[in-house]
């Protein structure tokens, strides 16, 4: 189904208890406490530019920088959280702190536009020398996402105005005419940023900027060569090693595996997938869809965690996903959702929309502690108990990564075409539109995902003739669709994963949507060695866990599922302002008949023991205890 | 029983086909072709002094140093193998061979004895100065044993005059006394060493050396942080970060944990074992005995590697036993030997024999090829076909530790006491001693670790009234025993795992030892994250592995063991001139029905498969290929 087109969460409104709790709790916790954060760890005053600069606040690391080159990153999407979270309600005492950001960012700008204010503060000089490492081009596009959402939000111009006169002057300094430098950004974002402001202001030039940059990236002469060489340095000493790091070792239209850094990765296919689509590129296209399947089928945790390794914050081999030395870096999870949003895009494809729920409902959900105001930038799928989640980071990128992503929320829940509704992912939004001329609001209840009983009903002034297109997701088996109370008739077959309900549609017609959502185990294909004998437990979109709170007997890893024991759900709302958790009956190993030897011919002695399961994105929540998703089976 | 002592291999005559075959290819393939490398690679050459020194052959490293620094331990162990190989069967051809080095050595050697060819050859004037790398003692320590050994072997004392010119050098250098230096090896060894020449020669300040470099280790001020401090170093720039590498993090009567680099904490309990049973020092007895009882039961393979981590090439965590990465350097299961038959000797207690055959027979022996030419130096549990034996090393500490240890077989045989012989290893040999005053001849004949069925006659004169001590290891349930073909009658009591039989033996008396050898599924304790899930197969003493060329469906990782089939065992003399595999009907996963996804809520398929395993000393034998030890059950 091709010409859909995602719905702007502007026109959502998001009415379920799941979502509507996160967005609160971003808005009225997040915002804030990021903000405080900015200021206490001087990512504020840096907008000052005080001369002499002040001494740095995080030192150089082993590899010779200081993550401090990206604090105007942080300062763009602080502003992106609070121009999304502002979108749902507007707050004075949010807005003043953003526009007293704004004020500085005005200041401090440059004559000719440039504003990067690391290097205005304290190299000058050095504008542009090292695309590679300093994420300069980064910064500017985490800038102009956040002016964008702050316009969007709240009309004002003023951050936007400053990002398009530092964008005019990016668009001098790189391309392919005479005098212009061929670079591109070691750390793939601006053009995303730069596709968001195309679709805002339509003005064609930004667009060409992003595919620029995408499409010089890798070739040769290789651009970070040739500025290592100008910095007299030899690009041998790349630390990384290879350029594989930031996904510049070929050109992106003949890469057929998933390399490097994670985050750089996922939001290089992002721009990919976005300008495929807004360029009907069908080689850019394709290039996606292998990546997708390469990633998708080889590297991708149970949780949609991405990229094993922290050593290159990224990939490593083709099923090398061990569970407790995971990096799956919180960001690399949100940006698998924007990248699986824009495949989804190209052509309704559940697969598309499954990972990203799975993606939104464990790996990115865990970032974010209930309480709002506290963070993972790791998300391994077991712990010994030494890993917990922290009020600010050295490097914070992850806190606002998930904190934009739950603020606009509603941007994924539907899409619409000329000729149809989508409604990928459920939980309780009314979607006011416009469909063929006539206003129609599409209101979606249910308690999920919590419950996959899904209630859609129409308001529209006139019947209107379209495809309400519902997504069944890949792990429901046995959908069932009625409309007006009557059974949609036999086996309705799926469209690429979504049923296509094609009618003229009348006020109040209302559909419901039963997904079936059985508790159940799950396994990893044998060539992840980390997880074999080991399962999991899942129900619909969210990954369950055992944590030591609710499983005493330490430790955690002496728990064993039984194959085909009953697996029990029981929603329970003393827990987490409600929670459907998974018991069952298992194993639990005891070692009091071991005896201080290391090696024995008797297996170990196995004891009936309750299991007690709760969803992966809770844990760590309450007291701090080992972890782990992957059981093994006794 | 106390009061036993090992028997000199100079009094025992090897006559069981498994040890004739290893020592025969070391006397006739492995000292010959350990020359050439020894000659190739520069050693040699080295102590021949020539100025200006020729360019490295070994590069620095990233801690910045050569291991080019400790070839003079290559050259004292090489003699120390020859010295070894050269007490079975003499031979010309290497004696011409050893005695060029001696003269060599001899010619070098400075007019004050120190002969340390590194500082000789190249920093003269930096003696001394860095005790902590530079492994000055070390090299001492092996050049000793070497000249012990020649010297054994051969009558001939050039190479053992020059040694002790130069240990009465260092027993001037180093002491308590006023302007001697406080100092000690980084790598321990030289105690050992130096043990042993007391045991030869009967002069007791060599005894006293060595409990001086024992009991000064860890002392405060720490000798490493003064020693940095006199070359302008920063203490704290020690690459290793601590001291627990090298075990001087606190005194050795303090330690109560195995810590650091596998391969000094071995040579270091070593040396103290035996420092506790010739001074009679029972705290340092106790702390033996506590550290052995951690590593045995919280840090050893059940091959008896030592050591997960390659970074420390040590020790890390309790429990810490990853297959696939480990360490498990050779020389430390030869250590671990020479420690366990020091322990053994406190007071004869099979625990110690158990141990020590396991290394023998598993971590120890599969560091040297069938073909005496061939080597490892890490013995992982687990290979994805990427590690295979190497003909050479830039560290080619383990190729001669493995041979050495191979050619002194006889020592770990037999042990006798005043008033009795003690049996430990089994597989046919000849004893040749005096037993109270009277000569007696102990025939051992088995075929052995084949077969449990162990035969002993006795030669004498005149009757003997003495014990027959037999080993009766841990995993031998149901042994039994006959004088005479007349059954030991009942269950006769064990003394720490050895059958006492007292009597006045007759010339002509035979012995018959039954120990049963089924082929057994093992497990590992369940803290062993790595095993859990997992069991291996052993037979006896053997630890078995199964390896691709013998299970050819790929990849070896897919085959599963079930938890009852019955194990058979099958000797194969088409198989490496005999052999005992075990096989067993399995399962294999199959993923042709599994599809390009990573996860399925359906239990990988498992087909029935034949499981052919083969003793682990013996992989990587054949053709390069994956193997595996802990196999996951189904």
């Amino acid at each position: 189904m091709k010409g859909f087109a995602p719905v702007p969460f502007t026109q959502v409104e998001i009415t379920g208890e799941f979502w509507k709790e996160r967005l609160e709790t971003v808005l009225t916790k997040t915002v804030p406490s990021q903000y405080e954060q900015l200021v206490k760890n001087g990512i504020v005053e840096s907008l000052e530019l005080k001369q002499p600069a002040p001494p740095l606040r995080i030192p150089h690391n082993h590899h010779d920088f200081t993550t401090q080159i990206f604090w105007d990153s942080d300062i763009g999407k602080w502003i992106e959280v609070a121009g999304n979270a502002l979108s749902h309600r507007r707050d004075k005492t949010i807005e003043d702190k953003v526009d007293r950001i704004v004020d500085l960012m005005a200041r401090g700008q440059a004559p000719d536009g440039y504003m990067n204010f690391w290097y205005l503060g304290r190299e000058p000089q050095n504008r542009w020398t090292n695309l590679r490492d300093n994420h300069e081009l980064y910064c500017a596009g985490h800038m102009l996402e956040g002016a964008i959402a702050y316009f969007q939000a709240t009309g004002k111009r003023k951050c936007l105005d400053c990002m398009l006169r530092y964008i005019d002057h990016i668009a001098g300094v790189f391309g392919p005419e005479p005098g212009q430098k061929r670079g591109y950004c070691g750390h793939q974002e601006i053009e995303i940023a730069l596709i968001k402001l195309y679709r805002l202001l339509g003005d064609r030039k930004h667009l060409d900027l992003a595919a620029y940059f995408i499409n010089q990236r890798g070739a040769q002469p290789h651009y970070f060569d040739e500025e290592a060489r100008a910095r007299s340095e030899d690009p041998k000493d790349f630390w990384a090693k290879t350029y594989e790091y930031n996904q510049s070792h070929k050109p992106v239209r003949e890469q057929t595996k998933v390399v490097g850094h994670a985050v750089r990765a996922m939001y290089m296919y992002t721009a990919m997938a976005d300008l495929a689509v807004l360029l009907n590129d069908n080689g850019l296209r394709k290039t996606c869809e292998t990546l997708w399947k390469d990633v998708i089928a080889t590297k991708m945790y149970l949780t949609a965690g991405l990229g094993p390794s922290a050593r290159n914050e990224g990939f490593t081999a083709d099923y090398d996903l061990p569970n407790d030395t995971a990096y799956a870096e919180t960001c690399a999870s949100v940006a698998l959702i924007f990248w699986a949003q824009r495949m989804l895009h190209f052509d309704l494809d559940n697969t598309y929309a499954d990972v990203l729920e799975r993606s939104l409902f464990n790996g990115t959900l865990a970032g974010l502690s209930r309480d709002g105001c506290h963070y993972f930038y790791e998300n391994p799928l077991e712990s010994d108990g030494h890993h917990h989640r922290w009020a600010w980071h050295h490097c914070p990128c992850c806190t606002m990564n998930v904190s934009r992503l739950v603020a606009s929320i509603g941007s994924y829940l539907f899409s619409q075409s000329d000729t149809g509704i989508a409604l990928h992912l459920y939980g309780g939004a009314t979607l006011d539109t416009t469909l063929k001329g006539k206003p129609l609001q599409v209101i979606e209840e249910s308690n999920y995902p919590w419950s996959g009983e899904i209630k859609v009903r129409l308001k529209t002034e006139t019947p209107i003739k379209f495809d309400l297109m519902l997504r069944i997701p890949d792990w429901a088996n046995g959908a069932r669709v009625k409309i007006n109370g009557k059974p949609v008739g036999g086996r309705k077959p799926l469209t690429h994963g979504y049923i296509k309900l094609a009618r003229t549609w009348s006020n109040g017609d209302v559909v419901n949507l039963s997904l079936p959502m059985p508790a159940e185990r799950t396994y990893a294909h044998p060539a992840v060695k980390a997880d074999v004998g080991r399962a999991a437990l899942k129900r619909g979109p969210l990954v369950y866990c055992i944590e030591q709170i609710d499983n005493p007997t330490m430790p955690i890893s002496d728990y064993r599922l039984y194959r085909d024991s009953k697996l029990t759900v029981a929603h329970r709302k003393d827990l987490f302002s409600g929670v459907s958790t998974i018991t069952t009956y298992g194993g639990r190993i005891s070692t009091d008949d071991w005896g201080n030897v290391l090696y024995r011919s008797k297996p170990p002695k196995v004891l009936q023991s309750k299991i007690t399961a709760i969803p992966y994105y809770l844990w760590s929540n309450r007291e701090k205890g080992p972890m782990t998703v992957w059981i093994p089976e006794e």
